[in-house]
């Protein structure tokens, strides 16, 4: 079956997109530690992060330097951090999360809760601010 | 001044080395989460990771997934994690850490104290591990 992430990929389940290119897809994470954190991921399905093809995880790195950049001109933020865990979703993908204090990444802090209007305000801004 | 990790590389700092190549630097966090948790530096001095050359980003992926696939046979465990943060040295650095469940990868959980010897066989154990 294909992983949720292939399923927002193909447009069957929503999202709140920030980027896509031939190879790599970015969205809104729906339960983030800090407005603007996003989800990377590539296109191709495949579990474990380390298990892909190493030219896709170092485009896939490009790819998300590219969306941090967004990122950061969008949100208000020191940088942005990232984390790469991988045990929920079969399916490997990058957090990428605006920090400005290294404890602000914590998977263990309580999530924001927003609302529709606010994480399409937040992707609309973050996808208008890539390069 | 160089940074702390530019002056390990250069050997002024002694540290437990795992991998080397002539763009990259990989060695043990000495206040590891887990056992087998590691650093991967470039070699040229960049505060922060997303400021790096994209090919530089790039390479220093395909070098990190290297030295996590020497991670993962040298030390038990079901895949390695990453996690970028980076406030508290100017030098970007990528930690891989060796992860069972999700809430492993904790900056606010106790740190590990190991021995010298330990280190230096942790170091040894994944530096012969890496193809």
């Amino acid at each position: 079956m294909a992983s949720i992430f292939t399923r927002i990929i193909n447009g069957e389940i929503p999202c709140y997109k920030v980027a896509e290119d031939d190879r790599y897809y970015a969205f809104l994470d729906i339960s983030p530690m800090a407005k603007g954190h996003t989800l990377v991921v590539p296109k191709v399905e495949v579990d474990y992060l380390f298990d892909l093809d190493p030219q896709v995880l170092a485009g896939m790195a490009i790819f998300a330097q590219k969306v941090a950049k967004g990122i950061e001109a969008a949100i208000p933020c020191k940088r942005v951090g990232v984390a790469v865990l991988g045990m929920e979703v079969p399916h490997a993908h990058i957090h990428l999360v605006p920090l400005n204090k290294e404890s602000d990444l914590d998977f263990r802090r309580e999530k924001l809760k927003l609302s529709p209007e606010e994480f399409q305000e937040i992707a609309k801004s973050i996808a208008e601010s890539i390069k």
